[in-house]
């Protein structure tokens, strides 16, 4: 679990040593230059290391930056020595700190700065950094049966950890999906996720390259039930039924990977999670050419209030049985129905989605939608039942693709000193 | 001038009469659904009408939604009517209502609802929505010679409403470029911003296509000497000479369309503004790879403070007659040179840029950089000089390209019952 707890604020640079220094240091005029303003909060910085990474079960932030990286080396102690560079980096930014101290100016004119510096005066914002490993790491696939087990990894790959298989009415883009690392960066201010991103992306360079990235302009669920349910691009409440952060139980069973849910070498994975992304296109024209009926039947909850049908508020359970003249007042096709843990045995998800507008798409349509995040402790068992059940029958896939998809194993959290993915590697 | 000023919050929803309906009303259970929780400010309404539209000297807020569309119809009458409409819509909007009342439930069941409904519950979050009209609305330009003249408006264009010339080094996508009407939106919550455009754009079916879009995620300039000036993607600050809403003299000599600068035709422009767009693609891989003298030559200011290079506090005047050993302090070609009005006679622009990032560009970098706006009195005069400077000499060039351009002329602000566009169509 993570807490928000009051540590540091982003540190605001730097007089003598640092600003002016290029030009000053030549000129003897500059050196005394103002600090910058800086925003400082007491309250928002989300602690890094823990019992399990933060990110997941963390209220979830107002901003997303997620990037899936390929892997460019063969080398594994190229890579081990760049997931601890991130480490440490990664450590610092979720303090508010830059990626090394003084990292903007603070290497002295001749070298390039450490830090790329657009964060400074902004305060953490919550900002969380989740790592996980993806498929391609650990060998072949069935999506890329070429695939060499570059980094010895082979026999520690979780059996779950294959790639999602196809579901109906799937257009996924290679351009948009798969990797072998991501990083999930959420934030209250966008600039702080970017700029997170962005200096993981750089410390990697020769190491990995960004295969893509996805912008979330609005949290599109809740982990908490302090906070109220967001609307989505379909301007409806959507996963009201998320699995919240104090449920333990239900965490326990549905979230956290086992002990016991591996054999020994995939145990790095004990108290991780799977994390499960698709980019889901919502075709908002035609959706607004629906009739206010069609639309609730659709989604199965009253467009104003979020209520299940033929409830009266947003937390009302649904009740599935009720009918009108014999026909189910929550259609048989409602998306809250087939996507309900009655109709899947039971199942959960803890959901961690964000709006997105990717500007048009040639057609004269907005390019925006859903980049939908769950993580489940087994998405082959969970997210790919739901998924079949949804794509096969949902009524909303009438107004939507999924044009990408990826899956990542996040491994626990780090004890004290420890590095991402040091579990993994390390025999 | 515009003013932020307490007025009404978003309407939340609405009890018996809409939600639930569709269901509801045919099982008789449902009708007393709960209403939206309703996120309440008091002072984040942004006046919709006044002398000047909103949305150039407001206080800059966080994030932009801006469209760019072609008017796909001949009809003139088709085209008012839109303004019509959309000028009704965009007036509740900014004041936190919906696009009707009661729009996106109290339609009833078996119509679309009026009003997409993603805003709901949220605050109006200092939303301003500005219009401008593109060159093509005018009939044949250079960029478009076989463009008709479609609603009789060729000797209503104002003389300095061209298509901007091509400069040195620019790389212009026409997806990216362009288009008949520009709808800037600015709000504090990107979910308000988004909504705001895609309600436009819904209302314009058959009448306008969204052409192109751009989501900005964070300002990178400020109108008022209230509001620090934030970084951009290079990690600096730029811009701090803009011209502030305070300052009136200088609103008046570069901002303001006058009277007398249009012949009696095109005088529906005085008390307007052209608005300059340039998508700014910041290659900033190469750029994090230069060391931070590089950086700050370059730019001309120090990093850490924002300072000019050679003075200490961010806000101090930049003296370019330094010198060390007989070489400018302030290189020749340093942005901060070449963009001051020293350099350019005096011109001046107000700038309202955001840091943009979509995605990455398939070569395993982020595609980042800023998506430059900048409001002027005659774009010919003021932006195409100082970008001609810029192209030809500024060190940045080497790590930025100019991948889309637009000129839109921003009519005045609106009276009361006056609907957009009604000084350029009324005869």
């Amino acid at each position: 679990m993570t807490d928000t707890h009051p540590r540091f604020s982003r540190r605001a640079l730097l007089g003598a040593t640092g600003a002016g220094l290029a030009a000053g240091a030549a000129a003897g005029v500059a050196g005394s230059s103002a600090m910058g303003a800086t925003d400082t909060h007491s309250s928002d910085v989300v602690r890094f290391r823990g019992t399990h990474q933060a990110g997941i079960t963390t209220p979830v932030q107002d901003r997303l930056h997620f990037a899936a990286f390929d892997v460019i080396t063969d080398s594994r102690a190229e890579l081990t020595d760049l997931l601890r560079r991130w480490t440490v980096a990664a450590d610092r930014m979720c303090r508010g700190e830059e990626t090394v101290a003084g990292g903007a100016v603070g290497g002295g004119p001749y070298r390039p700065p450490s830090d790329t510096g657009e964060a400074l005066g902004l305060s953490p914002l919550s900002l969380t950094l989740t790592i996980g490993f993806g498929p391609g790491l650990f060998g072949a696939t069935a999506d890329a049966p070429q695939q060499q087990d570059r980094f010895g990894l082979g026999d520690r790959r979780p059996a779950c950890l294959a790639e999602l298989p196809a579901f109906p009415k799937d257009a996924i883009e290679p351009s948009r999906s798969h990797g072998d690392i991501c990083i999930q960066a959420c934030a209250d201010d966008p600039q702080v996720a970017v700029h997170a991103v962005r200096n993981l992306a750089r410390l990697g360079v020769g190491v990995v390259s960004v295969r893509w990235s996805q912008l979330g302009f609005g949290r599109t669920s809740s982990t908490t039930t302090a906070q109220a349910t967001p609307r989505n691009m379909f301007g409806f409440k959507d996963g009201t039924a998320n699995v919240k952060a104090d449920q333990s139980d239900l965490l326990d069973r549905w979230v956290w990977v086992h002990h016991d849910d591996n054999p020994t070498a995939a145990r790095w994975m004990t108290g991780g999670s799977y994390l499960v992304a698709r980019r889901i296109r919502m075709y908002i024209e035609p959706w607004d050419r629906a009739s206010l009926s069609e639309q609730e039947q659709v989604v199965g909850r009253s467009k104003g209030s979020g209520a299940p049908l033929g409830a009266t508020a947003e937390f009302d359970t649904p009740d599935f049985r009720l009918t009108s003249a014999g026909t189910p007042l929550i259609a048989r096709t409602a998306h809250i129905r087939l996507a309900h843990p009655d109709s899947l045995g039971g199942v959960r998800l803890l959901r961690r989605g964000y709006n997105f507008t990717d500007g048009s798409d040639g057609f004269g349509h907005l390019d925006a939608g859903l980049f939908f995040i769950a993580y489940c402790r087994d998405p082959q068992a969970q997210f790919v039942p739901m998924q079949h059940a949804l794509a096969a029958k949902d009524a909303m896939m009438e107004y939507i693709t999924h044009n990408g998809s990826a899956l990542f194993a996040c491994p626990p959290g780090l004890a004290a000193d420890e590095w991402w993915g040091q579990r993994l590697f390390d025999d």
